[in-house]
């Protein structure tokens, strides 16, 4: 029978979206069906550009997507020293071998993860299907998430 | 068969409360048992008062309960603008046609949304049943909070 | 049949571990397996030393645990007042007879609650099986985890 993790991913933060993608690659690889819900801050990941970009409909959408900044300029949920601890997390990841942010996603890519974009965060931020990566499979409503992610591990993170 | 989803409701962040509002009214919708469980910040969703009050037995509660704020002052949990935040996203909301927070709390209690309040943070920030909207069904424990949410979805958010 | 409650431990905040200890040892009373996997921040409430101090590998990771400070200095998520508010919390707490924070870890250690240990956290922050206490069952990868919280419920905190 095969096992199924579904995560809500609201942050935009550097260390909770590592922990997304890392529960994510680590349960695609021993065979679960792996499906991850972008909403509200969460949306940094799945956009095309990774870097800070003038993304939205009207000016005011525009701004807030200017500061998000995106997945490259996510900042770590405590003790961000003005941005300064993204980088040494980078640092310390790959000295240790371990996945940087951008290698999980593309490896959960590569492991089939499912990706979805929440339609109700994406009117309030005025982002549109074209500004997301081609991987994402579907622009969803809260009952649909919970039908797909029905019967499995839920998280919200 | 009906679906359960328990959401224990942590945090007063503005965006993270409109999260387990869109979540718990979304499955209503759709035929969900849904129980929320306040607690600790998210107790602020679910006060009479929805702005500032002093509220709590002494001096120390009293004043926390005015920091807290109310659901009405829910600062944005990243990017609050100092305050401006949250009065941007009431905006885009309106604007987009996407539900505010406050129409979301009614929107669940018309759905027949379960409301249930943390005894034990109750108990810390001096916070009575009287303080809380009628619509509260119940104050309880974690045990019998797990017990309700069993064989069902549970998040914490 | 027993119930099962697993909880991803991520936060170092003073209120949300306070939550997980609370759920843990709520849930350990009425005859739960309860299974606690701590990482990234959360890795501070199972440190031997409660206290700050210069725990890693390398000057860098030395320096991310002095600032982490261990779970005597954990920070409130909101409001912290530049650390007046555990302090505030902690008072307010044995003045209403609820346990405080180190007596929760004390409680979950009694009533068997499992401590699980983030493999790859540990290697980011250069920490080693002999930083902890000796409490923690086990060190482990994602995928093993899954297996252990599976059919159980599963929160991220």
């Amino acid at each position: 029978m095969s096992k199924k993790l579904s995560i809500i991913s609201f942050s935009g933060d550097f260390d909770k979206l590592t922990a997304v993608f890392t529960l994510a690659t680590g349960a695609a690889a021993v065979g679960y069906e792996v499906n991850l819900f972008f909403t509200f801050w969460g949306l940094d990941a799945i956009k095309k550009k990774q870097g800070r970009a003038f993304i939205g409909g009207t000016a005011l959408t525009k701004l807030l997507g200017f500061f998000m900044g995106g997945l490259r300029n996510a900042p770590v949920s405590r003790l961000n020293f003005l941005g300064a601890s993204p980088i040494i997390f980078r640092r310390l990841m790959r000295k240790n071998n371990v996945a940087t942010l951008e290698e999980l996603v593309d490896a959960a890519k590569a492991l089939n993860v499912n990706f979805y974009a929440c339609e109700m965060a994406m009117n309030i931020l005025g982002l549109k299907r074209e500004h997301f990566i081609p991987e994402v499979k579907d622009v969803l409503g809260v009952a649909t998430f919970l039908k797909i992610a029905d019967e499995g591990q839920t998280l919200f993170i």
